[in-house]
């Protein structure tokens, strides 16, 4: 018969998704699963948009333009205001989820062949994306046991090669929470200079930090030429499902090239770009609380996670995520015993395997990625299972 | 400064869509522009998805799952089994319009240098997704002097090498409003059976045929395990904005792999695939009735160009599309003509050049596309714009 294409069949299954059948035939014996393993948030969306779509008059539904509709164009800018960038309409346009982003800055900065610089660990869609998109990524490895911190400089550029086209930052980071310092940023605008890199900057969890003033890249001096901006209303808004995001830049020809790749598509949807306007244009009031919430629920984790003995774990600054070092040799199979082999009081726990968040074979065989995504008297006790689980886990076999 | 990647920049600006601009500054004069560019339907939508509008709960707008809302998948099934087929939930995965589902299935087949055969004239969007998947198109041209009729086997054929991997047939076609005859879609699959190709099948517009009862080629012997199905709400229910589709196949491997393009990108728009469930399952009470609309539109349009001296155009038997050769130099020209210097009754008239539909230089720089999306006065009215225009350009300057 025919074969798909090497690159369609070289892609994995998404490591945050693969567990899920045996969660499905866990949840089929009667046992809960708390989910912890893909960062779909929990919380009720902001009111103006069930408010929105209670006034949305759907006698017809024409296609959005492909460099968005003006008014949720015209929100985003509203909306970057507040944090001192002063976009034109020309600057911004709305894309299907930042995922969709991600692919647009990919195919926009680089061709087949051509390298990208990373932090490892990396977001998989990055991975998935780039392997589509026929691009190189070029790992740079942070690390747990410092909280992740940006490496010396000439660790980086000795990545760099004549086929480095940009770079990619994910501030606040998935999968590992970390909120990048303004030094570190000023170290990656300061070699992305020098080398002639474009910066693709996803901001997708922009607003959920938990100190400080949440902020752009862009507000740096340097930035503005080169940064290509990703962002998203899915983890702000608590609604993934609405698939409406953005790609910004200052740089027009950056820009001229994404209005033919959004033309490509037609454009991104209706609905959705009608009922994020009025929570854009008060973004604030809603994140301030979500923000404040996801701290609570970083320090519940942090609090139990303290109580597991031979365990190693990051502090996140931002997002919703918590990468712990297990003392087991494969976080695959310790995932797959929770969910096969284990339960306590009726519940387990499906949790993300690191490994695949690595582009270093052999990295992060022992860590698991965390999404608190469930309220923290439920974290609580998600903790707890998973402390129980390692000890009858580390108990049953030799380690 | 830096440079965007060639695959980005070689991409063209949508010929739909290039003239806007001209019509946003004739409207701005006081001037109706007729538009007839864009295949966006003026028809309502059918009520069933106002009425799901009405019931929708958004307390939670998580992530769909990557194959689709369940709910969503058993619609299509419930859909498709009036057309005879019957697949099952791995068979089908919603997509972002098809235009995710073109993009998909190009990736699936080719890697970057591998070839696709398709018809020219060709959907222009083909033709850019290509370009940044890398994929290179083989055209064969089909033409309006003959209705745009399959030609013999062996022009197919000698465009057949080793790295050929799929051909395209959009049924009914886009841009041309024909429709492909059974011994035509035989004859394709004859084809892609010998020389181990799969066939991408779109059908889009499906159930907007003029005559007979519309079908998919699934329905004959030989296509099962070569063809991927791109389908759409967008034409079907005048709904382009929703951006939902799906991709379908019979072949296990290829639906394993589309699952992983899948995971990639997440999910498709959630309340998307929750409003078009139940129109989906009446089908045809809505789109019995769009279809003897855009035919009697067609006989308008048809009725119009008789009496116009020196255009040659085909007829077509579904869609919304008509083709026209003018007796004009360079469309391009007499549609900037139209935009800038000619308005009849303060109106004027905005269509598609063909030429960018075409792969093969310097084919189609006559002809037009005309897409009836407006209501029949209109049209009459749009036909008889086109008339004087035509008179008017063709006596200013010389032939």
């Amino acid at each position: 018969m025919i074969k798909p294409s090497k690159r369609s069949s070289q892609l994995i299954a998404s490591p945050i998704r693969k567990f899920w059948p045996l969660a499905v035939a866990a949840k089929k014996q009667g046992i809960e699963v708390l989910k912890l393993n893909i960062g779909d948030p929990d919380l009720s969306l902001p009111q103006e948009i069930q408010k929105s779509l209670r006034k949305i008059n759907l006698k017809n539904l024409g296609y959005a333009p492909s460099a968005g509709l003006i008014e949720n164009v015209d929100a985003w800018r509203t909306y970057y205001q507040t944090f001192g960038l002063n976009f034109e309409r020309e600057n911004i346009i709305p894309t299907t989820g930042a995922t969709e982003g991600i692919l647009f800055s990919l195919l926009t900065v680089a061709d087949p062949g051509e390298e990208i610089l990373v932090f490892e660990p990396l977001y998989t869609n990055y991975k998935a994306l780039a392997g589509l998109a026929n691009v190189i990524l070029k790992p740079i490895t942070l690390k747990l046991e410092n909280n992740f911190q940006l490496p010396p400089e000439g660790e980086i550029i000795k990545k760099i090669s004549a086929k480095t086209r940009a770079i990619i930052i994910i501030n606040p980071d998935n999968p590992t929470g970390k909120v990048w310092s303004v030094k570190e940023l000023k170290t990656i605008i300061k070699i992305a200079k020098k080398y002639n890199l474009y910066i693709i900057a996803d901001e997708t969890y922009r607003e959920i930090v938990f100190t400080g003033r949440p902020g752009s890249i862009l507000n740096l001096a340097g930035a503005r030429e080169r940064v290509i901006l990703l962002d998203s209303v899915s983890k702000r808004f608590s609604i993934p499902g609405m698939r409406i995001g953005i790609i910004a830049s200052y740089n027009k020809i950056v820009m001229q090239t994404i209005l033919k790749l959004a033309m490509a598509r037609l454009s991104a949807p209706t609905i959705g770009q009608l009922l994020t306007i009025s929570a854009l244009k008060n973004s604030r009031r809603y994140t301030r609380k979500i923000a404040a919430e996801y701290r609570r629920r970083s320090e519940t984790v942090q609090a139990g996670l303290r109580k597991i003995p031979g365990v190693t774990y990051n502090q996140p600054a931002g997002a919703f995520y918590q990468v712990i070092k297990l003392p087991v040799a494969k976080a695959d199979d310790f995932i797959r015993f929770m969910l096969e082999d284990f339960h306590y009081q009726s519940q387990t726990l499906l949790v993300a395997p690191m490994e695949d968040f690595y582009l270093t074979p052999g990295l992060g065989q022992q860590e698991i990625r965390l999404a608190y995504v469930l309220e923290s008297k439920k974290l609580q006790q998600a903790i707890t299972i998973l402390k129980l689980g390692l000890e009858q886990y580390l108990g049953q076999k030799p380690k």
